[in-house]
């Protein structure tokens, strides 16, 4: 059992910061999060420096892969460091161009004052349009390329959240997909991982499109302490919720047998 | 100017709980500034589901972009959809096998009480060796490929740190390489991140190899604020510390002179 079913979307994270460990990537969780429960399959994140080669590779290496959906997020700004919409446009392989709707939406935030380094923020590849910044300065870009839709977002994640809430999202749900997932999490105390995984594993042959996870939470007491995140997918809410509600149940009374205690942690993705 | 020069290294984050956005992946942070400490330059990150082929993509992708060291984390416990070791195996082209220094440490663990399970965590890919873990149950796993170094580290925080300063570190340390880092930070006050982009570029042109990141802190009272970091490298710290100096202090009074106000805010990576 893997990721949801669902159109395959894969996360960019642009920016030296995340590499060399000044920044933890918080964008991308909020990101998968997001994505997942629209019911697209987050089947990578590609972390790359603020380099143009590198973005390159990674806007092209999603889209080869079979990514529906790319969301990437830094790299948006006037300084020289930011490339994200250069390294986008060298990987389609067209111009990066001044677009007027774009400069308007920086002449508003600067009331008029335009720098060299202002007007960069308007370049976007060919055949792109520029995403509003309801919070920061540099506007987004959305561009569809071999039958991706690609975002660009900034790297403040105020403005990932808000430009994703007002405008991706909107847009993802307009195209109309998706299945509907339901969680159940379990809380575990008495049964170490190594003889939860086969109860695991028999869980999954009950058969539908669902998943469980293990987290180990270490010991408490000298007890060892498991969480179980059950999570099922199908047409409709009621039958994901039916499904995993059946899998948890299973488990509960099987680690009950092998002298577990298990407690529900209340669920909802 | 980009990240520090040095050899490559690659990161290779596995778990569906990041894709999903459960988990921030704090662990890529914290090895990502640890190596770049150590001198590499960590180009990318490759975050990957609990599934093989995904995993094994991401370990064959960082060897052919020339990695010379790559560290994973998480896929090393002992449940059905711990599966770094086996993507790894696959990658490579070599058999998963049962190493008996894994076995023995993984009894020790258990006090002799082994399951199948259990024994999954003994399974390396056929050359490897087993990293001992000070913290936790599963061991980690070191191997050479292609003139790669491939160290594989559980996903628990506590567990990687552990392991990666007990025996990644040293062993990379004994490999003896690297050039010489140092670092001043700036808080800038009154000067917008688009006024301060040339003036940055230009200290660039001072010479040296030498690296400013511009980090936006939004504004205090009206007035933009902004971090910078000026990292510098040389052969000797004495060497990086006056690179780096030189640089900041031409960025000092390029951006007071714009009416700026400029803090130290403390150096050292």
């Amino acid at each position: 059992m893997g990721l949801p079913p669902g159109p395959k979307a894969y996360l960019v994270s642009v920016g030296n910061e995340l590499l060399i460990g000044k920044v933890v990537n918080t964008n991308a969780a909020w990101l998968g999060s997001r994505l997942t429960n629209l019911g697209y399959r987050v089947e990578a994140c590609l972390v790359v420096p603020d380099e143009l080669d590198l973005i390159a590779w990674a806007f092209a290496t999603s889209v080869e892969r079979g990514a529906k959906v790319v969301v990437s997020t830094g790299g948006l700004g006037p300084t020289f460091d930011d490339k994200t919409a250069e390294g986008l446009a060298r990987a389609m392989g067209v111009e990066l161009v001044l677009d007027e709707r774009a400069l308007e939406m920086v002449r508003e935030k600067y009331r008029g004052e335009l720098t060299e380094s202002r007007v960069k923020m308007a370049k976007l590849p060919k055949g792109a349009k520029p995403i509003p910044n309801p919070v920061g300065t540099a506007p987004g870009v959305e561009v569809e390329w071999r039958r991706a839709l690609i975002f660009l977002l900034p790297g403040v994640p105020a403005e990932v959240e808000a430009m994703f809430k007002s405008y991706v999202e909107p847009k993802l749900r307009s195209l109309g997909l998706l299945p509907c997932g339901a969680e159940v999490a379990l809380r575990v105390s008495g049964v170490p991982e190594s003889v939860a995984a086969p109860v695991i594993r028999r869980s999954l042959e009950l058969g539908g499109s669902v998943y469980v996870k293990s987290h180990p939470k270490g010991a408490e007491l000298g007890v060892p302490v498991l969480e179980l995140h059950v999570t099922a997918y199908d047409r409709d809410r009621r039958a994901a919720e039916e499904l995993a509600e059946r899998v948890a149940s299973f488990l509960e009374r099987e680690l009950e047998t092998l002298g577990g205690r298990v407690q529900r942690l209340g669920g909802g993705p």
